[in-house]
């Protein structure tokens, strides 16, 4: 049941002001790392285990940039390297070192590439500009899940479930009557939903000012690998551009602890009422009920089945699947290539999706709704 | 180490209260079941897990007597049908569908059958009229204990333990000087001790009054597979017919959850003071104290002290049996065989107990106290 | 990942004032064991385990010396045989025993033997006398530590983490340019260090009623398999006799509960202000402190950081070892050599250590500071 995750990726580890001046641990796809900010304010990572008797360099203190062990006090730069060892004639073995990671900080978040560091090329870290694009206004958290990233993968790249798990906040009747188009460019998937001329959900149709006619709803998925979804949603009324309506910018980055556990990194970049602070506090509101409270214990429930039934992840039971699952198993297909394709040393295929920032500046995009690839 | 279950059986699931028109988990050998009663009362059990994506069908909602996935929206009728899809066309693949329990409500409980729907046959429920029978008084609950369900078989067919762990409430010391009888019918055992003219165990003796003089003591424990047990157990003069006591069926029904925890129906069905509520308290409280600070600690201890010595059950460490263990041994053996005999595709033997009903039909029964196969 | 145990070993199994005329259990090299003194006082040990139905016979009763099974009522006397069979006709199979250890009360322990009674020699327990000679004042306790006991022998065997991990109370930084000497003779090591012309660690010259002017400090400890070690540690002016100084032997005796826990047994037997009882709490305070609140977080640290890395012990990941290390490798080493020798059935060679009592009667020991093997 163990599942291989794909290390020649980038993962976003943290929120850029999760890291400071101190020492802080996150462990991703199982492996225990060690962040700080050196005195230029760069992020640093490192495997925070020290290479002498694996004590967790977490705990040990700054020497300036470099990091001193708290058991036997080796020091190790931001290299990694081992660049003092107080015992004795004070040699250091070749070998004495912790490997560093490639990090990138991108989008106010930390990006670090788990696999081979000549590989690791910051152009392919997906395009989340809005996080920092002033014709946004975002808010954020980080929520932990416990159960196996897959699964969150599947609850987002089909949202049928919003009418029935967020019935009442996010949920509407046209959803399910929604048209549904999934596409792929290089590796990035779009799980695209149109529902036009129905209500909106309850919490859109209060950010509309309480609109109350039929609109025009649309919830656009993008998905790159491993785990990092953007979705393009909002509401305008029934067959008018979406610079009529109210819209945002969802962040859905899913980054694996290990098998059993979740990171969720959430954020919500309006593109309505930037300058009201109290859409900061509704859509952080929304997000956690939505989340922390629904899709959350849903996770968990369905991972406790699954295990139940002597299984980890979906493929370990039997399952009838639906035409919405399409989208859910193109990520799980396009993932599984990628991974086995590392695994036999293939190149790795770019990503295809088109830049925000380009689009952005494309009029027209404020003029249409359709899903542009 | 893992254990088979025998499936082509009736397990009790629950009293029947506690199935109301609410949704409700029990996890029976290992198998997530959804229960529920229909508009009409009659109790419903479905798979309780949806066979789309695994989520629980018990945090779903009722839409009158079918029941709505609480992630996707499917709906599944009382037969455990896909009835809606809400998505797109709506068709429902074929093989969208949960299975349904055969489920019986007899003697005050809820029976699943657990195995082949074409072998379940009611007449094969165990006899505990005595929860119904107006001749007698019941008072009943469920103990959770985190042990192996046989381990609990083997505290209740070799009563000899009553006199050490439940000494002060239950105990005499007439109890290991007692006659000790296995009998088999069918695939009935019977685990009996005969205690003759001895002191009545303390308990007992309140029970009788403060009687004060020797009595005759029996306990006679009726045994089914898996692990239904009723026990006839009582006190009355010494040489006296039972009439001439005060006498009571115990309930001891044992549903695994798992193999590690296991559910212990119990009651106490008295044939005295039928009318004097103090004694429902009176006997609720001797068999919570009994049954769940003496026997679920010891059991529990137990199971720790096997897994201490890499074992589950008893046969995975060594150990030596006394003459009073034939009862625990001749269930387990009878267990043992209907697993094997079903694996094989045997038919099963028919139970060979004789209905409570016919018994206390019966006038001579209560003339005599000894044991009636 | 399975490690064996040395079982032809004495185990300090515990204080001798945690054994009284209760029943006291105590689980060693994963064997659950019954600990009480009969009515001479004198301590037994029994296999916990009732050989009947696994009952943990430290739940059940005294009679006299002999002890009753909580279960079924056998009863079992001090050599662990069973002397009553309170059922039927009373006889007791042959089989009927729990094993009973060799027991051993020195140096205010128990020393239990795990192995063959047989080669149960009780010269062999290692002199610890500094717990009952007058010449010292000794306090103690015992801390439970969640990590396999060979990761805290790598702990004592190099205390070059002193001046890190205990930084502030016991650290100085005259212990990484002290002078390492590892000797061994017969299967008894001494890791040892020389630490001449430096300032006292913090509690040290608080013990020297505040020197503050240069001193010597040594840190001689002694290790016999398969984890008792005893340090002789102080300071004294440069150049001068112990005698003119403070010191004192701390004992560090680590016994195995399962592969992952430990019971660590520590003492301070001090040679300084005998008679001022302020000093007691001074060395209590200072090791619970030390061993509680910076040892113990520690090597939990490294075992889950070992567990995260798929491992349990040192060996089992790739490590980097430094000049320091040559301590903690030695007893390891020698502990693995007597563990297959064991398992191969060869005479278990000699400890060699010199008594502690004959090494205190020559008068030129407290003269020197130079460690005597």
């Amino acid at each position: 049941m163990t599942k291989a995750f794909l290390k020649n990726a980038w993962y976003a580890a943290a929120w850029s002001d999760e890291v400071t001046e101190d020492l802080f641990e996150r462990t991703i796809i199982g492996q225990s790392l060690l962040f700080y900010r050196d005195a230029q304010g760069q992020a640093v990572v490192l495997n925070n285990r020290c290479p002498h008797r694996s004590a967790p360099l977490q705990m040990g203190k700054r020497r300036g940039d470099v990091i001193e062990c708290p058991y036997h006090g080796l020091r190790f730069d931001k290299s990694g390297s081992c660049v003092h060892n107080p015992h004795g004639d004070g040699r250091i073995p070749e070998k004495m070192m912790t490997p560093a990671y490639p990090v990138e900080e991108k989008h106010l978040m930390l990006w670090v590439w788990m696999g081979d560091p000549d590989l690791a090329d910051p152009t392919r870290i997906p395009d989340f500009s809005c996080h920092t694009d002033e014709r946004f206004k975002m808010v954020k958290g980080v929520i932990k899940m416990d159960g196996y990233y897959e699964l969150i993968t599947d609850n987002l790249m089909d949202l049928t479930h919003v009418e029935y798990l967020h019935d009442g906040i996010l949920g509407s009747d046209a959803i399910s009557r929604g048209e549904q188009n999934v596409e792929q460019v290089g590796t990035t998937i779009w799980s695209n939903r149109w529902c036009p001329d129905g209500m909106a959900p309850p919490a859109w149709d209060k950010l509309f000012k309480d609109y109350g006619k039929p609109v025009d709803h649309w919830l656009y998925m993008r998905w790159d690998a491993p785990a990092h979804m953007l979705l393009d949603v909002g509401v305008t009324p029934c067959g008018k551009p979406r610079g009529e309506g109210v819209w945002m910018y969802g962040t859905d980055i899913l980054t694996p602890q290990d098998e059993h556990s979740t990171y969720y990194f959430w954020a919500a970049s309006r593109a309505h009422d930037l300058d009201d602070p109290a859409y900061d506090d509704i859509w952080a509101g929304a997000i956690e009920l939505a989340f922390g409270q629904q899709d959350k214990p849903m996770i968990e429930a369905q991972q406790k089945m699954l295990q139940l039934h002597g299984g980890h992840d979906m493929d370990d039971v039997e399952a009838v699947y639906l035409p919405t699952d399409v989208g859910p198993m193109r990520a799980r297909r396009c993932l599984k290539n990628l991974i086995e394709a590392e695994a036999s040393g293939q190149n790795v295929p770019e990503p295809g999706h088109r830049a925000l920032d380009q689009l952005l500046q494309d009029d027209s995009y404020q003029d249409r709704v359709e899903p542009v690839v």
